[in-house]
């Protein structure tokens, strides 16, 4: 069969690791395809800025797009160059002309996956983007074939290596917030803007990304809802564990017949949820399906070879599209179809709170009511007593909507006696389920 | 584009669960397909034993296999039926005649996986099979497709539901294995006869068809050891515990330059290991590529809903490919491609021994010269001593070749002062290798 070019977009980390790993795992590859495969040209911001990286004498370098658009050579183009501009210019033209694409880039396929779907169909090419969630953890291509006769109603994911790398060394460790992040920037785990990470604003791409594929309609990141984990202090990292869970930064997306909805939040996540065994930087992606029931992917999200992996994965399994002339049959994205989300209140969730509060009689009482005004039941409860003159109480409540909660909270900050509402946090149910 | 049609070979647990998964979620299927999807024929032992299954109208219940064989519509035909013969001879017919064929038949697909995969690929048909190992938990698909830019050199499973169940009652309630091997029968989760399970061949049949597809070599149930968990001891349990581990059943399977090898057995599992969280009926695969690192695919290893979701993913896949005219081009399994195998001895691992010697000076001396003989290290020791004639001495050892342990247990054997060898149990690595 007729050899396959490819045309890289970015020689950085990941497009190294695409470049180390096709040379590495050769044989094998083209063993398995049938045919030779060979990246022939790569696109860089500077020719001359390569040296280090071990180039094979057939690859060219260039810093002109239209090499590697005007080579009719070229089938496969692979994005990892990230950003939205050029990123997109690139890609759709590419498409275009005709060119499979892959791309890594979660940012721009958050926002423009369905138009660039679109794209790829009406130019009988493929665009798969397996490496734009969970590094090199194989979960969309699964999502898209091997679950399609289920209805997905869940995805909760650990999709954020910063994060969930911060939280286990405040957790196994007692370190502080302030402490953890630190040692995350000096250990390249975290940016020197951790905002994207710490914020949640990349486990909302993701997600978002998740939900478009599971659900089989168009969620953006900005249909996400998002918290992130600044706030999250060591006294709630004890508590959490004196209560039998621990704390992780989830994303959340739902599908009830009610609508869609998705959102990224610290929780409590029960010691014995798979997700909870999720430590350090790997990441996981917990999916439950009305046939297959519950069902985890586990592995590193990030990673210059765990993300080659997957960039190589869809470059070999549209290789063998057009081997078998079938591109442009195979998108994972609908390219029109809306989601419908629902009502916030329809999520139902158990909470827990912190308060600091004035050590004095009454005051429970006080707080109870702000509670039971809204039909909100407490579970359990917890208060330090001391000779202090504040207290510290927590609890954990049974599940309730959300304008409940916020209801509660109002309240209880109109209460003289509450001095600080310390923490509010979800508590995800056994099942994966918040707890309902 | 035109119906697919399918006839099914059996209609137990799996096949009344495809059936009723297709009726529940018959249209999103049937949008994401582009076609109507239909089960025209169901084949079964007695005609009139189905009153209970909700039967659509337009399917036809026979005892025949003609009438399916015979039928031209039918394209794609599911064997659910369990057992060698007549499932091969079934399944090697409807190949011949092109029609394609989903198995979740392990034992078959272990035993004789190439020879069908041989007879689908002349004859331009797809074999696949899911829904062998691991019920609902996509693995096969994701092995052959995401991971394909890797070289895999380590599968450890959890892939026999029973075992786990009964190990984690074990090590949860402090059950003895003949009470929690009693409890599972009881509950349906193990059965009259559980020597497959118990005794590691289940599990032998679906580790071969990892390693088949994992490795892209003919690795059959007797190229697997197997050892069973009939001599694990509440004590052994117990010991694990305080030493940070947690007892498995792993099927495990290597690939070294020297070649593979694979087997199965219990082990000692670090508690923070990701297999170590897998508790119940829970299956879980463990997966290491040299671009990827570690990944794991984790969720509910039978079950008619689950299993039925494995079986329509792969039928779903197939109608694709028949919309597309690329049947018998994706074949996962390797037809003639016999596997090297590597001399036990290169693959070392830590051990954990369990004695009962004389309660008598001298005898921790006479015991370490048996390993210090083969070169084997104690690396950790722990001796109840009390007034009692007997003592149990408990040791874990550094990696060590197949051959030495054989030696050192011969030795052992021999001494006076040793009562009992109680147990011998491997030690699985913190990296999913056995320490090393």
């Amino acid at each position: 069969m007729e050899s396959i070019y490819i045309g890289i977009l970015g020689l950085g980390t990941v497009g190294s690791g695409v470049l180390n790993t096709l040379e590495k795992n050769r044989t094998i590859i083209e063993e398995d395809l049938g045919s030779p495969i060979r990246i022939k040209r790569a696109l860089v911001k500077n020719v001359n800025g390569y040296g280090h990286l071990n180039i094979p004498s057939d690859l060219t370098i260039t810093d002109d797009i239209n090499d590697i658009l005007d080579d009719p050579d070229i089938s496969i183009v692979v994005e990892v160059m990230g950003g939205i501009h050029p990123a997109k210019e690139f890609i759709l033209e590419a498409l275009r002309r005709g060119k499979s694409v892959v791309s890594a880039n979660k940012d721009l396929v958050s926002l423009h996956g369905p138009e660039i779907v679109k794209t790829a169909v009406e130019n009988a090419a493929d665009f798969m983007c397996e490496a734009s969630v969970g590094g090199g953890i194989p979960i969309l291509l699964p999502l898209q074939k091997s679950l399609k006769a289920n209805q997905i109603t869940e995805i909760v994911g650990i999709i954020n290596g910063t994060t969930n790398y911060i939280l286990t060394e405040m957790t196994e460790k007692n370190m502080s917030y302030r402490d953890a992040l630190t040692n995350a920037q000096k250990l390249g785990f975290a940016e020197a803007d951790p905002t994207a990470d710490v914020g949640g604003f990349d486990a909302a791409r993701k997600i978002a990304i998740l939900s478009s594929i599971g659900f089989r309609a168009n969620v953006t990141s900005d249909d996400v809802s998002v918290e992130g984990i600044e706030a999250i202090d060591s006294k709630d990292i004890q508590f959490a564990k004196e209560f039998g869970y621990v704390i992780k930064l989830l994303a959340v997306a739902r599908q009830q017949p009610e609508g869609i909805a998705a959102a990224v939040y610290p929780a409590f996540v029960p010691q014995d949820h798979p997700l909870a065994a999720v430590r350090g930087a790997y990441n996981a992606v917990y999916i439950v399906g009305n046939a297959v029931d519950d069902i985890m992917f586990y592995g590193k999200g990030a990673g210059s070879y765990p993300t080659a992996s997957a960039v190589l994965g869809d470059v070999l399994e549209i290789a063998a599209h057009l081997h078998h002339h079938t591109t442009g049959k195979n998108a994972w994205l609908k390219e029109n179809n809306p989601a419908q989300f629902m009502d916030p209140n329809f999520v139902l969730s158990s909470y827990y709170f912190r308060l600091i509060v004035d050590n004095a009689p009454g005051v429970l009482s006080e707080i109870s009511q702000c509670f039971a005004q809204d039909g909100v039941s407490i579970k359990t409860m917890w208060q330090r007593g001391n000779l202090e003159e504040t207290a510290e109480i927590v609890m954990v409540v049974y599940p309730a909507g959300d304008t409940a909660i916020q209801n509660v909270r109002a309240r209880l900050q109109n209460l003289n006696c509450v001095r600080e509402i310390a923490n509010v946090l979800r508590v995800l149910g056994e099942s994966g389920n918040d707890e309902r």
